[in-house]
């Protein structure tokens, strides 16, 4: 991938241009490239590497929920996106139309998907007749497109990688409990597995998805102070059912509406990673996900018995762990400053006086500690480094978050925080469209979320001044 | 998915209507299942858990031999989709138009991805410069879009899931040395993992990919002896590379073009299985891919001690097979019937009089042979069970492909054979494509390749009676 020494050139420094800093780490670190379809992105091996082990260990889990995989078409027909009101509005504006197979023109046009509800609705309502046929639990792995003017690889680009869960339930007991279920399970896969602290709550009325009743949205904090909702679990009680007509006959043999939900994660994911962990240096990789966890440098390769060890660990690590060895012939300084830039959490130096003394030097990703470390048990350390990191970028993002959350009482005051420094507010609000469009326009600001555990830090709305219970978190998003 | 006993309906025989017996197939085992979009299917849970049992297992393989995956754009903007004389004839009148995003009109429209030849090219040719970035080994997982006439699930949709490899070499020995292997790759996949026995060789200049210099390919034989073009692999040479101006400077330091490939399998595959397997009681699934492996089903489950010991059956076979136990209240007749139809290698059958006697009953899918089996060393009866019908089915698959291989030495003689009973036939070959066209005009068949291993059945041209060394083997093909 590296031509000459480009790839460990100086990156813009974060403090300095967080936009162009971000840029700079995806292209550099090769995990996408532009091409010539405009708004989209190409996702190179190591870019590509991240989303398969994001795949693999998302998918375990849910199937172990019961979850089963499917593949819908790309294409839904213009008059089967109509049949739900709220829906179309909310997506007709940015789909992609398809007018033409070959050199004739389609009798109707198709768009290619922004996400699939309706076509599995189509197929619920044929599928389902009895309470028999339920619960249906389906997710399919694709891409989906919207028509976005602007592009930011991860972030915002026309075309990107997702998966997409969709649900039938007979009942919406069933439905409410499933729809927290799988955002418990996006929020733990967030903590546990990416290191990223997430807030968790419902989204308001004005933000949640179209056509939905309810969305629940975990909500996590960029380096910038910045938002990124990083997954959301929608509840579509019977609203799409009605407009579907999905039934089914129950126990007692009545006719019922079905119960649905929905729930998605896409590769905005990955840039979230980047803008929470990310410093001056590239990436900085949770272990878990990192496609390489170890990379293992030679030093002084020329020198008799050093590569030899340096294959040997290679072996022996490669049991436990995705490893790297290089032994191309750049000089260690250009290996180092690749790897950083690449997040890989722990470079591993071994070198003629390491191996007379039976140790190596460990050096680790997140805050340059340099570790010597015995090669008798090499594997337990590794465990050990891999597991603190995991603790140490979490807490590092939490702290972020927790320095930059504040609370306001007026507009004013909530616009004020927001241009010294971006971060979160929290602010309690009357539950009006209203007052949550002043914030949007005097302070360019929108709801996040109303957290499931809340905090009354007053009893009055900060827009208006009405009675109000609710607290709602407010910040500037991706 | 079952409703009421349609499931277990009889279906149509093989041999009365085969297109018919396919549908119903592929329908009352749960794979696939219309929408209204249409040209296209929807793979259902069954249908797309053979898929990912392909694909999991290609993926490996495919890594262990130095690829990486990636994901390019679905779309193609128009003028690069004509970079390549000979690819742009062979696509475009297939192709779907993208002509507008939201509201606007596009300025210039995209294709989706047919295949992706010029979307790697225009990536090589920027990201390739010295020897040192080469070889380029690429792989992705997708789907495609071809604007067929007629559908047939998994044979021929408008939207098909695939993968298709792009790699870039230095010289074209290395080129040509990788097309070869990757043939093999599949060829060694479909033999040992699927139980499909297939020829290999190559295409004629006639049949090959549209801008290839070279296509591999792998045939097998349907049921019924009509062929599947099984996976392909192409040779492009450098002529993809002098469209798109890819060079790199060598050790010499000198400006070559570099020499590419690409190869790809895709679902058609499934339908594969299907035809060569399949039998009058539905699916007969390769036992290394079956998503259930081996369905558990109690007898007289009310009896004490039949849930439990089934239970236990599941618990201790699960940690070597894929396992399903159906404790529900569906009569084992109509469970026998189901998991038939679905195709699951080995049904397992226990009952109070088993328990008694330490013992249960296996009955094999392929030939329905029922064997009294000790529960004392079962899984080492099951895991021999298995290999011994993976055995038996490639066998059966290779005999009926022995059966109706013939030769010919006219066309009438061909076109005579065929109409009596497809199947593959031998004859020589004088390589001009005026007899090729001869042949596909008078007997409506189409030459499958020329075998590596060829054979010298005559000395002329079975058309035009010139000499002639190289053997094709004929067909009809889906």
């Amino acid at each position: 991938m590296a031509k000459g020494d480009k790839n460990v050139e100086m990156i813009t420094s974060r403090d300095v241009d967080f936009a162009q800093w971000y840029t700079d780490v995806v292209k550099k670190a090769g995990l996408v490239e532009y091409s010539s379809v405009k708004g989209c992105v190409i996702l190179l091996p190591y870019g590509y590497a991240i989303w398969e082990m994001i795949k693999t260990e998302l998918d375990a889990r849910f199937k172990a929920v019961g979850n089963e995989n499917v593949y819908f078409p790309m294409f839904i027909p213009e008059s089967l996106l109509q049949r739900e009101k709220d829906h179309i509005e909310g997506f007709a504006p940015e789909v992609a139309w398809v007018t033409h197979g070959g050199d004739e023109e389609l009798e109707e046009r198709l768009c290619i998907r922004p996400t699939s509800e309706v076509l599995f609705c189509e197929y619920f309502a044929n599928a389902i007749q009895s309470h028999r046929d339920l619960p249906k639990k389906f997710n399919q792995w694709c891409s989906v497109v919207r028509w976005e003017k602007s592009t930011r690889p991860f972030l915002r680009t026309r075309e990107f990688m997702w998966q997409e869960g969709h649900t039938a339930h007979a009942t919406a007991e069933e439905a409410d409990a499933f729809t927290l279920m799988m955002l418990h399970l996006y929020a733990d896969f967030a903590e546990n597995y990416l290191a990223l602290p997430v807030l968790r709550g419902r989204k308001t009325e004005k933000e949640k998805f179209a056509g939905a009743k309810e969305t629940l949205t975990i909500e996590s904090m960029m380096h910038d102070g910045k938002a990124l909702q990083t997954a959301t679990s929608h509840n579509f009680g019977s609203d799409f059912a009605k407009a579907f007509d999905i039934t089914y006959t129950d126990k007692e043999n009545k006719l019922q509406h079905i119960h649905q939900t929905s729930w998605g994660l896409s590769t905005r994911l990955i840039g979230g990673i980047i803008m929470a962990h990310g410093d001056d240096n590239g990436l900085v990789l949770p272990p878990k996900i990192a496609p390489i966890q170890v990379v293992i440098i030679p030093i002084a390769s020329h020198k008799e018995g050093v590569l030899d060890k340096a294959y040997e660990l290679e072996n022996t690590l490669s049991r436990h762990f995705r490893v790297k060895l290089d032994v191309s012939d750049r000089t260690p300084g250009w290996k180092y400053a690749e790897y950083e830039m690449k997040g890989v959490p722990i470079r591993l130096e071994i070198g003629p006086k390491d191996i007379e003394k039976g140790q190596c030097v460990l050096v680790l990703r997140d805050n340059g500690e340099k570790i010597v470390a015995s090669l008798d048990n090499l594997v337990e350390e590794v465990q050990m480094r891999l597991y603190t990191i995991h603790k140490a970028i979490y807490e590092k993002a939490r702290k972020n978050r927790e320095n930059r959350t504040n609370t306001a009482f007026s507009i004013d005051e909530l616009r004020e925080k927001l241009d010294t420094a971006a971060g979160f507010v929290k602010a309690m609000w009357c539950g009006e469209r209203t007052c949550e469009d002043a914030v949007k326009e005097q302070a360019t600001a929108t709801s996040r979320l109303m957290p499931f555990v809340s905090e009354n830090i007053g009893d009055t709305c900060f827009v208006c001044g009405k009675p109000s219970d609710t607290l709602v978190v407010w910040g500037r998003a991706y």
